[in-house]
């Protein structure tokens, strides 16, 4: 797929090779990130980062993948201060604000509202997350670190056996997911959560469509061979009273115990992030901290990796990043992370 | 007139030769706008971006405009956040923040603020707009445009018969813009308004004493040679109900209904933005969206010609530009537009 | 002290020599803040300026001076668009939030939070100030500012007499700045404030205990030898009325006729800023524009220099600064201030 000039929207706009392309693209963008090298490929660029629906840390990851490359970075946060809060268009906004940037990166409350503004934009929108509809980075970088933590165990994502837990029903992150996993070969689902926040039909019909297998559940059982946990948060707010949320909260808690009775040695633990460390939520729990396979932190680290390889892709500049190489004159300490 | 370190504070500060030299510098950017050319001429500069009254799309025309010569912007939204809350009389504000910047453009909520807040400045100091006073590189890119639109079609601004409509009591860039105007030759006005929305006095004699024709209606009539139709939003609350409201709003709209029984084939059609696209409003029908005289777009990228123009010649580097151009490395559909 | 990776959380971790050597860093940064030189010796580099609690001057002035070194600024304001609202620790922000850049200022309104912050940064951490607790950066422009007035008046701050009024039991300023200043020799402190708002015994033990003189007084006596007076912001609402507060507040106030009556002829005046011009406060009296004693403006550009250096320090490219300097284009007063 020729990413130049497109927009980057939906996880379906993808298959599985234009999907290793951008990781291909996103592994080249390490010693960048790691601050082992530094380049200007992007010097003079002006990235729009337009978050109509704040969210510090999406944002920041987009602006400094965007600085990573050497380009400049435009903000605005929030809704009050903007004409759409004045009767103006999704379009009218976008001819304006895009006249005003190389590339846009967008989140907005609404569903369909990036799609609906890449319409009128002159040019690239990058997709930072549209309400319940979409966050297709999140999902590119979840997929790619579930590729890259598979890889250190020697293993590969075909085949492989995920178990997703806690709200399955409202996470936007297990949705969109699972349907990058369908592109892959031969496997198994363990869906682990309440009745009531159960993964929807449409998405369980496209894993299974693809030939995965499913098995759904509410008990914490059948991963004893999982090779990730993908773990996420409950809302207290889901449920009819705190009581019940609470209980439900209770069952499918993770932490040091919970993780040594029921998962082999090395199940690598994701999480979308933030997690809650408030007692009354605590859904993946602090004591697993200094386990090697909490892989968290790493999510939010492949982030800016996955964001950098987009911005280098849709603005056409992948061949070209090596060649605006200089110097890190500075101390870092992330040249030995 | 020698713009450098001068503060950009008023229309009534220019005369027709110095606005001329705006818009012969605005000229000239236009191939860095567009991304066929780069210069770094303002690289390591600092642009203070001070927006007391929020407002997205000037504050990131202001910060592009800077990022477009090379230099760093520095931001700040909204009054809650600063010492003006605690008492801090604007010199002192002045006096410390300018010192963080080599420029500032700056937006207020309150009238003249702008103009004390450059007394105790230690920088040169761009209005962004003063509450009910004045928006100076509002009417400089509306005057642009109109300057670019007609001769395009082989027009002056001399001579030209512009209609202004909609609200011309409380709307701040047709008196401005009327006030530019001025200092052109035989100019026709139309202005057509609600006679509780009709233009104030101080600004009809302003025209008037320049000797141009003036003709004040509340009827769409007498508009069918008019080479520049100038439409603003009327706002419901300054009518006493929704009901009245919506009459008087009803009756100046603009759509293509209208616009092909009203005007000649090629009335430049230019608005302030944001225009109010909900149906109770909906002063400029998105069905002239596809219609080439629609200019409203291209008052937008103007406002970011004319911000270049403005930095260049208050920091001195018109000469300059070019001498530093560099490569655009990086896809832009800019240089196609 | 080897500040390379190092914190700056608080004012205890420095000693008299670190001091010095800040000191003389920021001493070298005059003309790349007086636009006199320029340099990019942090080009590329990233800081993160996490305003939690937000603060425009202190804000802006971190983000200069990154600017000013070469640098790119990456920022969050306020609270409720962040994770920590959602039930985040403090130690997952940090993890995410220093993957994104090369250095983090931060502020945040809970005492301690930086340095917790810290903990789990990758990344150094400098405090911006963490509510009552810690102010580092404003300690350290106060002295520094103490020294350079102290020396255009030919004089040391060992052996000076310092006069600190106002409300001195809340004022984070003048803490910090009488633990710096304890580490010099032989000052002497006249502390006058009403017996509600004296200094905490806390401090006057850290004074005490470096062999100090502490006079301690409601009233405005004891001065005409002073060479610093320090004067603070009385706030309305440590008092149980508006009348009482105001009797307070007159008493304490400093304007030019009570300047010449109670001072020497060449009293340096400071202030933290921002100093309140209302009517019922006015504790510096705008009649004190003019006298050249008057440095509460040169504090904050001294805030520039300070936060200059201890970027150079803990980057680790004091010695590189000179090296990487290039060609001011553009016009600036500030060669000339």
């Amino acid at each position: 797929m020729n990413f130049t000039g497109k927009n980057i929207l939906s996880v379906d706009q993808f298959d599985r090779h234009s999907i290793e392309q951008i990781f291909e693209i996103a592994d080249r963008m390490l010693p960048y990130a790691r601050r082992q090298k530094r380049t200007r490929v992007l010097d003079g660029a002006i990235l729009g980062n337009l978050f109509f629906e704040a969210s510090t840390r999406t944002r920041i990851s987009f602006g400094t993948a965007f600085n990573l490359l050497g380009g400049e970075v435009r903000e605005t946060t929030g809704m009050e201060s903007s004409a759409l809060a004045k009767g103006e268009s999704l379009y009218d906004t976008a001819r304006v604000l895009s006249s005003y940037s190389d590339i846009i990166a967008m989140r907005h409350p609404k569903s369909g509202s990036v799609a609906e503004f890449a319409e009128g934009s002159r040019v690239p929108v990058i997709n930072g997350g549209d309400g319940a509809n979409e966050h297709p980075t999140q999902a590119l970088l979840d997929l790619y670190t579930i590729k890259k933590e598979l890889a250190y165990h020697g293993h590969d994502i075909d085949g492989m056996h995920i178990c997703m837990m806690g709200d399955l029903k409202f996470g936007r992150t297990v949705h969109s997911l699972s349907r990058l996993l369908s592109m892959y070969k031969n496997i198994r689902f363990t869906l682990i959560a309440p009745h009531e926040l159960a993964m929807p039909d449409s998405i369980l019909n496209v894993i299974e469509q693809a030939g995965h297998q499913v098995t759904i559940t509410d008990q914490v059982i059948g991963i004893s061979d999982a090779d990730i946990v993908y773990q996420t948060r409950i809302q207290q707010e889901r449920f009819t009273s705190p009581q019940e949320a609470n209980q439900y909260r209770g069952k499918f808690r993770l932490n040091s115990e919970i993780y040594t009775k029921h998962y082999k040695p090395n199940t690598v633990i994701m999480h979308p992030l933030p997690r809650d460390s408030r007692a009354e939520a605590n859904e993946l729990d602090n004591d697993l901290n200094q386990n090697p396979n909490l892989a968290i932190f790493r999510q939010a680290d492949n982030g800016v990796l996955i964001r950098m390889a987009l911005f280098a892709l849709t603005l056409g500049v992948t061949d070209q990043v090596d060649r605006h190489e200089c110097e890190v004159n500075w101390y870092s300490d992330k040249r030995n992370v």
